[in-house]
């Protein structure tokens, strides 16, 4: 179990987020690399208020940053890509295998998270709104084309380079959850499998718990049921 | 000027393509790596009409695929990193700096991208539907509030990390010439100038004229005015 309060490597994370970003926010990326790659880390929590000088850390006001005493970065692609090169269990040593897993984080972020995340937001922020009701049918079909073209390559292979687990999978299967939580996987049960499939993952399953561990514990008065 | 037939390195590119694409497909990206890297390159020319079997090299469909005769990837983000790794032009060897200049690359493709060409595309594509009108007003101030953050963190640099121009500038300068074509960049000077500087340098201009003396050879019949 990674987290550990003396560890070299910072994370910062939030403190507690409303239920419906609970087991999502990208603090998630990190930590199951750092289980995957068996390092310990430690997590700064942030209040969802944070305070101005957190833009000189992250200029997007975002979790996560990441911090080893040796480089300082923000970003979930650069942090896990980072996390990756110390540890040949999320990134191969050769140039086509190093490569073929970095152009899948890049493909999770850029050509597939905008699509589902379009998608996934109208229900979950604009659902009142009418723009949100007439662009729902186009942009459930956009998505639903990104995701069948990932389907079509991972085929039935267990990861998207065949047998072996890379950050290009850890990437897509955190991207495709927000696509299981819009229920867009339903044409693809490949996708499906292949989500439960990284979930399974001992690594994920402990980075899971830790994230929603710190929501349990710092819960706000009065929002519990 | 590294356009060479003979040289190691193919990219994809599109022979022709409508005037709003021109001057932004995204083999530029590419071809100013491989200029500012120096590195001869051949450009393989598809139609727009691509065969069934490009998706075996290109799961999205899309331009640019490279391949060295080593390595053999897509996305424009792994591709202009892979390229930065050769040459220290591009991509500093320290880990600090190799991984803020990576980092910039993650949050251009993914923090700024997808809310800039979301904002873009509502008056390119969905100019006359009536949940683009309804939605304008929204995607603009999104746009913009990630434009700001960028704008803050650049401040009178004349790159994102200070007098070093790197990959991460490469792919952030690609990407604000989207919101230059939204008009997205009146608040933001500091921006407009950075985006001028970038298209200033020599390695841009060359990679940009060679994509467009493509669509001049082969555009279509009936298509010029």
């Amino acid at each position: 179990m990674p987290i550990n309060p003396n560890a070299e490597i910072e994370i910062t994370a939030f403190a507690w987020v409303p239920e419906f970003a609970q087991g999502v926010v990208r603090d998630l990326r990190a930590r199951w690399a750092l289980e995957e790659a068996g390092l310990d880390y430690r997590v700064r929590l942030l209040a969802q208020q944070r305070p101005l000088e957190y833009l000189k850390e992250h200029p997007f006001d975002q979790v996560p940053c990441f911090n080893d005493g040796t480089v300082q970065i923000f970003e979930s692609g650069a942090i896990i890509q980072y996390i990756g090169e110390k540890s040949e269990v999320l990134l191969p040593r050769d140039p086509q295998g190093k490569y073929r897993a970095i152009q899948w984080t890049y493909a999770a972020l850029n050509s597939v998270e905008p699509a589902v995340q379009h998608r996934a937001l109208l229900d979950a922020f604009y659902a009142d709104q009418e723009w949100a009701t007439l662009r729902k049918p186009s942009a459930d079909e956009f998505a639903r084309l990104k995701l069948r073209r990932v389907s079509d390559r991972l085929a039935d292979n267990d990861w998207l380079e065949g047998d072996r687990f890379t950050i290009g999978d850890l990437m897509m299967v955190t991207v495709l959850r927000l696509a299981v939580r819009g229920d867009l996987l339903s044409d693809t049960p490949n996708l499906a499998a292949y989500v439960k499939r990284g979930e399974a993952r001992p690594a994920f399953g402990r980075a899971l718990e830790d994230q929603l561990a710190a929501f349990r514990e710092h819960e706000p008065q009065g929002v519990a049921a």
